[in-house]
């Protein structure tokens, strides 16, 4: 129990990760450990909708732990291509380290889960990190896009990164797909 | 989807919702979004130690929602026996609310989860509710008893209250009450 504890409290840090987004009624940055908890509601209540070949406890456990290596390799925006690009090495890193923090074969599943999710090849993986994207659409389209507007993303960006969306839920997509197009706060 | 939507908004109120205990490393309160996604990560690698009985998906299910009426009722210390139980009603409603944004049967559906939850009748609530206990005694034997110390808590109560976790994991449990025992941060 000594190894299980000690992943919990290390765990503890991914609240000191502060990511891009604004919570839309706070001016303060949200931190990758609560966008964590909201990524898996997203997926949980859309799960309900998915088709009947998407494990869900598979999806849940990915979105669980789909951003804790961030602990180490930081939070990188979605929209700096070559930044994410750079960061896969340190948070493969650092995914080896954390999970390698709890007993075989616990920790090493839980790794090969991260890995699961980062090559985006299978079911489980698609819907997950489809889900990913879903919140910090829905947080700029009600906070006068916060986050689009800080760093000069223009609309086309906004619908490439964010088409994805469409492998968890097609009418999720369609529904956010339209309010980007009329959004006020994005530049063409 | 508009509903979806909606709900998955109305959940961002859960990151304004303070706790009374503060991350480990941070001068700052934590909030009840960021506790949910941490008790749903211990309950995730708890439940590998989990009897073959207990519903996986179910207690991730439960421990991802079981804040969420926080966000109409706030969050009630758990040593504060009075007003958890007065704060019981608030939180129903809350419940009916907060789910009823959502379409049935989905609605219906979490809030009959959330209800089997609060009961703690079921081994998936049982088990759940057990994991909600394990961060913050964590979290208080590694910051010197922080929320322990700010309210007078002796060390009769956190082994009283925290007994439950037995009900996850004996193992944790043996391993977390060996520390409460001698910590230097209770009074007698």
């Amino acid at each position: 129990m000594k190894n299980l504890a000690g992943f919990l409290l290390e765990s503890e840090k991914l609240k000191m990760v502060l990511r891009q987004t604004k919570p839309i009624h706070e001016d303060r940055y949200e931190n990758s450990a609560e966008h964590s908890w909201q990524a898996a509601l997203a997926g949980m209540v859309l799960l309900e909708y998915a088709p009947p070949h998407v494990n869900h406890l598979t999806v849940l456990k990915m979105l669980i732990i789909h951003d804790i290596v961030e602990i180490d390799a930081g939070d990188v925006f979605v929209y700096d291509e070559k930044a994410r690009s750079d960061a896969f090495e340190a948070e493969a890193e650092a995914a080896t380290r954390i999970f390698g923090l709890l007993d075989a074969p616990l920790g090493s599943d839980l790794l090969a889960l991260w890995h699961e999710f980062e090559e985006k090849q299978t079911p489980e993986a698609k819907f997950a990190k489809a889900i990913d994207r879903v919140m910090p659409v829905l947080q700029n389209l009600n906070s006068g896009g916060q986050s689009w507007c800080a760093h000069g993303i223009k609309r086309h960006q906004v619908l490439a990164k964010n088409a994805e969306i469409e492998n968890a839920s097609p009418a999720l997509w369609a529904y956010l797909k339209t309010q980007i197009e009329k959004s006020p706060h994005l530049a063409d």
